[in-house]
């Protein structure tokens, strides 16, 4: 064991940061984590993740001469090419060299930052149901929808890295709701699990504050059917979206990860029902829309999967 | 001159078949057409090509072995592979393997089949206002509505070779016209040229059968508000269908080409006022939109692309 070479995974998120040593079969050998603290500089955020990592490390027997990399997600804005963080909402941490900070502590090792929708779409090409795919596009859907795509096996970042965004675009123009971003009618204000519990609220026998998209879909499985209705909405919204990425990519399949796609069973008809009427070509109607197999490290798997994309597709 | 370098390309048209050699620069050297007869067999098609591809050789003064390559394209979906044509609707040609055919008479000699819009991104690219951009949408704006894209200076044909299909997007959810693609609410059924002429008939002084998109845009012109209206309504639909390609894709510009793109300035406001809503990021919501600078002889241009900008990549 002490020959194997491993990749340190750092999956940067805005409440937990976790960190894990992630063999070339995805499985994490030993993972530690600590709460994001976002008063934090970047810098001493950097700072508590190497000292994680060097105990990951030690605690796995291993030393640096077993690293094949280091992988960084992280949720916000990142330029894998010169790889700096640009923005973070979650901390207003803005231009953050942060291969630049690692690189001290471990030269000549190859470092990688991502953004973590992107990351995760990258986890799925390596270890998940993306192997067998050349295109396919990866969706979260969980308190926002992210997105991104894979051609030809490789990440398509889009000319300022924001290639993707499928939570954007507009699902529906005459009754659009208010997104986030400050657009109306985005899938993200229609279809995340932050806007399937806004839409139950008030129309389930579960007090407001409480609701969320996981009591909602267990109404839904105890055959509510105004619960029922929210998610057959949701899936309709998610329908449209798919269909102009299919449209617009013609990719092999749609992989969705993320809470609420663990209701995949509940959205599923309503997005296949509205796609099919808006897509080209039978190609595009029978693309196959699957539901991920990576479990809840998927945000880890993905960070390391960084480091083990490279690998497949040879230096760059 | 003797020594210089060119390609031939092979336009292929549902009405016409235009065959020039052009040189590096985008000049094209010598041009001929027919009219293409969807009575003949793919076979003899192909031969009468060979045959028009001989006399402007002949007439350049040049032999074989000045010949860089011949790029075709076709108004149907081509597989760049396999060089094989899959399937041209305005004839019924199916599978015909056009690089076989054509290598027969040129062996060793590269050849590439391409669908024609892409062809015409692809001309773009290597000739046109593409040439400073990595990544790019191309959009005709046409009687239909086709597009290609362009990501890191290389096309993307998508899982079964139809990426790029801006006409099919569904901007219409509510009151949908029927597309000849036989879903509702497309892009290509409210924007195109034929949608502008439909929706103008009846509106407008001018005898309905010999309405076009062009006859509207010179009733805009003189300031008839029902024609200013028609392109309002239809540049609001193309700037929702603008909006999906940029929140999947972040390319760096939009460039539009076809008849339509012609009244391009009629067009412009309404597309870029939609778009801005409906985009995420500013990058996004600043990315030019622009109309091709390349004239009448896109689509020969767009077949000779096809051998340069595989010299321009590399051999594949």
């Amino acid at each position: 064991m002490s020959n194997q070479k491993v990749v340190v995974g750092i999956d940067n998120g805005g409440t937990k940061t976790l960190i894990g040593i992630v063999e070339q079969s995805g499985k994490i050998l030993v993972k530690k984590q600590f709460p994001t603290d976002i008063n934090d500089s970047p810098k001493t955020h950097i700072e508590k993740c190497m000292k994680v990592v060097n105990e990951c490390m030690e605690k796995a027997g291993m030393n640096d001469q077993s690293l094949l990399g280091i992988g960084v997600n992280v949720p916000g804005l990142a330029d894998p090419k010169k790889g700096v963080l640009i923005h973070a909402p979650y901390s207003g941490w803005r231009n953050v060299p942060v291969r630049e900070h690692l690189q001290e502590k471990w030269p000549g090792i190859p470092i990688h930052i991502a953004n973590d929708v992107n990351a995760c779409a990258l986890g799925e090409l390596v270890f998940g149901r993306g192997k067998q795919f050349e295109n396919f596009l990866w969706v979260t859907i969980s308190t926002g929808i992210g997105g991104g795509i894979i051609i030809d096996r490789k990440m398509v970042e889009g000319e300022h890295f924001i290639a993707g965004e499928i939570g954007h675009l507009v699902v529906e123009w005459e009754d659009g709701k208010l997104c986030g971003c400050g657009n109306r009618g985005c899938l993200e204000a229609h279809a995340s699990g932050t806007a399937i519990a806004n839409m139950a609220k008030g129309k389930l026998e579960i007090e407001p504050s409480s609701i969320t998209a996981k009591s909602v879909a267990e109404s839904a499985y105890n055959g509510n059917k105004a619960a029922l209705d929210k998610y057959r909405q949701a899936g309709n919204y998610i329908g449209r979206a798919f269909s102009y990425a299919a449209n617009v990519l013609n990719p092999g399949a749609i992989i969705i990860g993320g809470g609420v796609s663990l209701s995949f069973d509940l959205l599923e008809p309503h997005i296949r029902e509205t796609f099919q009427s808006a897509v080209i070509d039978e190609t595009n109607k029978n693309i196959p829309i699957l539901q991920t197999a990576l479990g809840y490290e998927a945000g880890l798997i993905g960070a390391a999967s960084l480091i083990y994309a490279n690998d497949l597709k040879g230096d760059e």
